[in-house]
């Protein structure tokens, strides 16, 4: 019996990313990119009328119009789905994982994983009690490049790392766009929606979770400077961030949505004592590695050269560009072959962004904020 | 009952395509992207075992031992295949595309569209005759940027075209590959598979479509200089040309596959009267606007400067990049809406290379080996 | 005989840059570059040989023992020279400099303009007492594409400015080379020698000068983080900065040279209301504007469309790669220009940068060595 | 005696260049850049009163109303100049060169060498009779990258040649500039000045160089497509050009001052059986190698990686952009270093394009014109 999940595709069903929501596209393409899984339910919506529409326009076998309706009723079927994605704005996170979790039903959720940190630590005992999986989209640890990256800092090839430099900017929060009708606008810049961060939560923390994928390293420290450009919002909107790093490392991590004509500038640097490392989302394909007194290296996608961590990841042969969809779609493979792992009993082999991400993530929004509150100074952020 | 194709997604069966090839692969995750096709049958290899075992890989419903009972079956069955996909080496694309289009299966297939220039006109004749959807995946035309640079010269921003660069080079038959057991490089270096053409088939007709699908213009007569650089192959690796248009303009095409260190080089330029335009397959999410006398200007994927029918083959938002895979999925998707509308006897509405852009494919071929074989002489394309 | 200096190449003496120092040559050339100066004199290091070895390197017709006999002599010959330029480590700024001015010779100095700020404060009242032409050679305001951005911003293109992000990173310094014998290496890192600054002083006044060149903003207050990561430096070689700018702007400076296998990467990024702008060192003939809502624009050198002040920075027609050199240069012809207005008695029209330049870069070391003393604080600018 | 010019700069002397002439600026600016040349004399045009603006301009001590009579004059003095610049129209190189050769005056001559074959023949003859310098400004060799590349291939490093790919491409006569007072258009489209060529002999030979010069290979047989898009036009504007080269490597060689938006675009491709190799001369500092199974590699200006030979080439630490005049200068710098070597009655050294350089160049463009003539057939390089 516990072989069964492997011989068919996995059923999934989704709450929240319905129709106008760009993420729950990006969810149902990136899960069944690879034919492993197939979207057969939903609860796409709150507004009834809405997720009924997504459904149809999605071809799903069974629509909710609640995700505890949604829950009650997969989890009774015998063919029921085989794990749940979540893409509703923050502050439905944590009760909506939690009403699948409690009916053990794998979760893959988006981020940042939940509202607020106390949520995230109860999330945290869940998972572990529970023992089942979850899986956050920290979806840019997905790309080959990324897992190249991180392969090459851990086997030494920067030596020891001094200075590490994050940005993640836009421009689409520039205007008010929260009073022109923008669903996405407004429930980002929405404290009651959103949590303690405007762009620190929406893509700071996704530089945070990339720094600390790749190096290893933790942030010890940091001076962080939010703003608020666009007037009358609430949260912010930029943000530039002084970082210590408990090696001694030091660092910037700056995010921004009122960065005029960027679309989704998304880079990381990294200079240790043998070598500097530059990966930029825009051009994933590309790995750029400077080794002082050698001829700069540009490692691209799917070369033999790479990691075997690295290609596993790629799904068609180097000069074929691979994107944001194929790298969202890993984290939902190494999370699916967990969720089959776990049906056969197997050990579990991760890889994928976990709960334990989530709560670094709400840690670091929390300390972002509460430095920035107190006048922009240094807050430890291990207290 | 003709708007039943609208309620569900379409039933899919490949055949080739299965482990080992690469484009079998592209074709399963491209049909299947947009959830708008599943693949359900298939007969993906002629070797019985590899056929199987691939089909229980990808979880297919049906597996076929030959095309040919692939046909039969799937056409008896109330619940059959919606399309056909064909991605077999290239002699056998005719016998297939035959097979499937007479029993009123419409079909997407793999370029070039036969073995040779008869097949093609044969196969002219078919569709015609069947009316039946025929889509060829020159998947490249599908890259939103493509279209946009076809949109930009149809409405004259770069005046009268005049010059022409195309090329599409790579490095991976640099080697004798065919007799270090790469069955890829097998088909494409024997003339009995893979037809006249080597690199000229394989990616010199990408070449050609992309220039004449962009440009509306036709290539009026050429001097092709075919080389095959490794020693014992008999078909082509390498080819330089000189192109003259059927409007004046003048050009190069030129194509490798033992251009060392490249991966998958396709470019193209267009010079006109008023601006010139380039585009680049690895960085496909730019496309290059050089009009004198203004700044360089670069058109991204998906903005809302583009136009409608880029920006409809787009699905996420700009500076997330979309690549390869998306491209080809918008052939099917292209291919899929018309499918749907033959089923509701609605007209077609095409936007993908159909089996006139492979008949093309296959005069050009031709008469680029015509040329080189009669010592790189000029040659009437037309004629 | 105002005239005089319009019939001829003026005559300039170098003090320090002698053999082995990069930038004596840099200046000797970037003096020259425009056949409106010859260098005829020098005191070219103060090791006698070496000064007398360089200056026959170079066919200069007078070398001398010292800058105060070169002053001393310069200033008594009819046929002395017509300026000074000064390339000496920092500790030797103001007393050669000094020096010229009081024999009323006009001088280009080095930056950063003195060793500490009581220097620079007094000299500000020296050029003003002297009424001599003084320019400091911030020489990346010289680039074309640079002058370009001051304009964009100044006339409105870019809305009000909100974040700027300015960095300069190099990895020469990565290693202990002061215990190499680099000499280069060894002032730079010698408090004694350099100042208060280690690449602050060196290379992090370029990018404030830069920042504030171009946007005309002025920094408010800031909050520093600097690191001598090489065991055994007494000066920083590192430096991550959090900007408040007067006008309510925020941003981010860092400078390194220990960024492991960057080699001279200046670049600022400006982002206002309206636009974002780009400007990189190491591509200097590009300048990049990013409108919201329409394509990327590459503004390229010595085209039509770019304002007259960035033209006449040009030499070449675009396409012609102009570079380091030429963009020193510039400065070079700006105060050579002046410097023939005042003998002619003409007002003059400056354009480059100056002795309060000199002055606000030694504030900002100042300041920023305040804040990181105090432990990365925040510190008023002005204050 | 024979030591004297190495204690100062030489004396140069320019025909041709004068005000309005972009090629006179560069000469005057690429032959002082060192500091081992000084322009003193000229014949700067054929309209005296331009030629005496020019010259007091340029502060030259003495301007001649031809060169006939500054040939005459420098001979004569004991101050004369070292050497002659010749900057004028393709159809004055011949009869200027020749007069300063006679007097036993080494020559700095632009390119093409001479208006025609058999002059470029006789001034073969003239130079191995007299043994002087004579150096032609092909001065994209000048480039410490090109140097590289050069060494690269020639060290074996891309293995056997087996395809080249080489364009420059231009926009700037895409109009009827020569019918507008554009002087530069006036003379290089008109065949009484020019010679055969138009493009082809302006850039296209440049090209040629390039690709003899780094590959060391020769061009065995060529066909050529040659257009004037521009009405009225008696000389070509873009060429389409097939290579085989005599080692049996194919190619393309296309030139074009029609293709609009295109600046001075240079670049060359060389495929071995090892490795590929790029050079673009718009962003010169970086040479790229591709060696399959390898990271592509960006060897950059001045770094301790690269040859010794291209290193002597650079004045400035890497990522300080050398460009265009550095390049120019380069060529000076070599050739001038020969004419004091000359002077001290020390064997030659060379480095720089010499007259057989200009034969072959030449012969080019005669090829070419027969080629295209004849109906684009192939032709023999060496018959």
């Amino acid at each position: 019996m516990t072989q069964e999940p492997f011989s068919r595709r996995l059923r999934a069903g989704m709450v929240g990313g319905g129709a106008g929501a760009f993420i729950g596209k990006v969810h149902r393409i990136a899960s069944e990119l690879d034919g492993q899984a197939l979207l057969v339910a939903g609860a796409l919506s709150s507004d009834p009328d809405r997720a009924r529409a997504s459904a149809e326009a999605w071809f799903l076998e069974r629509s909710y119009g609640s995700y505890q309706e949604m829950a009650e009723a997969e989890a009774a079927r015998p063919d029921g789905i085989d794990f749940a994605i979540v893409a509703t704005p923050n502050h439905m996170h944590f009760p909506v994982v939690k009403a699948f979790l409690e009916k053990n039903i794998p979760v893959v959720c988006d981020k940042p994983m939940t509202f607020n940190l106390a949520e995230a630590q109860q999330l945290v005992k869940l998972v572990e009690e529970r023992k089942l999986v979850f899986a956050l989209t920290h979806n840019y640890t997905g790309y080959p490049t990324v897992r190249q990256a991180r392969h090459m800092v851990q086997s030494g090839a920067l030596g020891e790392i001094r200075k590490v430099l994050v940005e993640y900017i836009q421009d689409w929060l520039m205007t008010p766009q929260e009073q022109a009708g923008n669903k996405q606008a407004e429930w980002r810049t929405d404290p009651a929606r959103s949590g303690l961060g405007g762009s620190i939560g929406d893509i700071g923390t996704h530089g945070e979770n990339l720094l600390e994928y790749i190096t290893g390293l933790k942030i010890g420290s940091l001076c962080a400077d939010l703003t608020a450009f666009v007037p009358g919002r609430a949260l912010d909107d930029d943000a530039n961030i002084l970082l210590r790093m408990e090696n001694g490392a030091k660092g910037i991590l700056t995010c921004s949505q009122i960065a005029a004509g960027e679309e989704n500038r998304l880079s990381i640097r990294i200079y240790g004592t043998k070598a500097g490392l530059e990966w930029r989302q825009m051009e994933p394909n590309n790995l750029i590695l400077k080794t002082p007194g050698q001829p700069i290296q540009i490692l691209r996608t799917n070369q033999p050269y790479m990691s075997e961590e690295s290609n596993v990841m790629a799904r068609i042969p180097a000069g074929h560009p691979e994107g944001f969809l194929e790298a969202f779609a890993n984290i939902y493979k190494l999370a699916i072959a967990d969720i089959r792992r776990a049906k056969a009993g197997q050990p579990l082999q991760g890889g994928y962004p976990t709960v334990y991400d989530g709560l670094r993530g709400l840690q670091f929004i929390t300390k972002v904020v509460e430095s920035s509150q107190k006048g922009s100074v240094w807050v430890d952020f291990a207290s």
